[in-house]
């Protein structure tokens, strides 16, 4: 490569940007990897911007001040959400995925790059303003939604562990009532996972009678860590009365039919404003 | 945006592309969505190809044939993955770590975006050649990592459960030894997570005894899937002897000092080629 082009410029900083959401780069770095002016970065940014905004693959923020520099978001605009949720709805309703006792199958959409990416983003979406220092999920099903989600908002993943089992040295633990089954349970993490004041936001693939995600705010507690959000993939419709509240889903799950055998899957109605 | 430059179809197609890794465009869903012509897109490409070799991003490749188009690989290079593993053992070596029974704390290492996502590519990196159909884990620990290095090989993610207790539908049971433990322990994975036939590449992120990772071999014969690798973060020096052979990991592991109070983590042999 004899001399970078804006092309090249453009198309790598889309890379490392995008590759670290909501993280903020320093015009200065910028500069110096490819040997250009200010003026020229600055230039750069401002038509990466509006071709990002162009194709809705995200926002490009400038951020002012000392700190200051540009950070990629990777928001996910509310039409478009609500397409990629429908298509969801589509695909988890019927008989073919319905699960005894009221749970469907869903492993598969939670574990493929594609909808795992994808509802990541639009959980970071909802929260990027509420800037949490972490998010906090219950293992295992959930794992790499949360992942997809902490990612996008360029913080940490922090996993709840079901079992003392586990080698993260001294950890706290508490009982807790599972909403479904009324039966206690008991939850556990690390002392070294989090830090006193910080906030974090709670992502979970499932909501039923909300024990398991009262728990985590339980947990929390312990650590005075702030609950600043609480996303979950799927809701159930039943229970209405849920043991928490503030809790968010993309998608609320009924069951229909003489035998319950059929799952009827809808878009969250937030989605549809 | 008054009319489309290079610049913008370049910064578009990186994110679009580096955004799906192994998945394959082709020229002509490029060549709808920017309204060119076919030999302009392939000038775009190869500028793009260039620029991501000259600044290490990975690599453009260009598949041939009908179902041929434009792929992007999250390749790391040896010299780039050595380093960044060189790091990492010196954040994990020292007596700061260290757990009892023969473990060191690296929940942190295992959940953040920047190092799982980099995990993710030099594993994905290793295992291209081989193609597999998905990635299998054993909850819990390694999902993040696992379903990064999945996400760069641009395949699923399937999670073998340690307990029964899970909402999924029918699913295969076996038994296994713990390789340093020596117990009795049993792993499930819903029948509808593999199908007959595929290949499967096993990410987890320890290694000890290996007991953990010949059952997941022995579950993967059940389901006849053939496991075409097996890759790991960390794998002890002790027992020498692992219950299975093939297993390639990124550090290794032993404890020094009086009390065993001092970890030593390096890097892997076949990194340091």
């Amino acid at each position: 490569m004899e001399k970078l082009r804006r092309n090249d410029r453009m198309s790598a900083m889309m890379k490392i940007l995008s590759d670290a959401p909501n993280r903020i780069f320093t015009l200065s770095s910028f500069c110096e990897m490819f040997g250009t002016a200010k003026s020229t970065m600055s230039e750069d940014i401002d038509l990466l911007r509006e071709m990002v905004k162009h194709f809705h693959l995200g926002e490009l923020e400038t951020v002012t001040g000392a700190a200051g520099g540009v950070r990629y978001l990777s928001k996910v605009d509310r039409q478009e959400a609500r397409q990629y949720i429908e298509g969801l709805c589509e695909q988890l309703s019927g008989t073919a995925r319905v699960l005894p006792c009221g749970y469907i199958y869903d492993a598969d959409i939670l574990c493929a790059p594609e909808s795992v990416d994808r509802l990541g983003a639009i959980l970071a979406t909802e929260y990027y303003d509420a800037a949490p220092d972490f998010v906090l999920t219950m293992e295992t099903k959930g794992i790499p939604v949360a992942f997809a989600t902490a990612r996008n908002l360029g913080v940490p993943l922090v996993i709840a562990r079901r079992f003392s089992k586990v080698y993260e040295g001294s950890a706290v633990y508490i009982d807790y009532m599972s909403g479904s089954s009324g039966s206690l349970e008991t939850m556990s993490l690390s002392r070294r996972a989090v830090k006193e004041g910080q906030k974090c936001l709670i992502v979970d693939d499932f909501l039923k009678g909300g024990g398991t995600a009262k728990g985590m705010t339980e947990l929390m507690r312990e650590f005075k860590v702030e609950v600043v959000g609480m996303a979950f993939i799927l809701a159930t419709t039943t229970p209405v009365k849920k043991r928490v509240t503030g809790a968010k889903s993309l998608m609320t799950l009924e069951f229909s039919g003489e035998e319950q055998e059929n799952a009827v899957v809808r878009p969250a109605d937030w989605l549809m404003n």
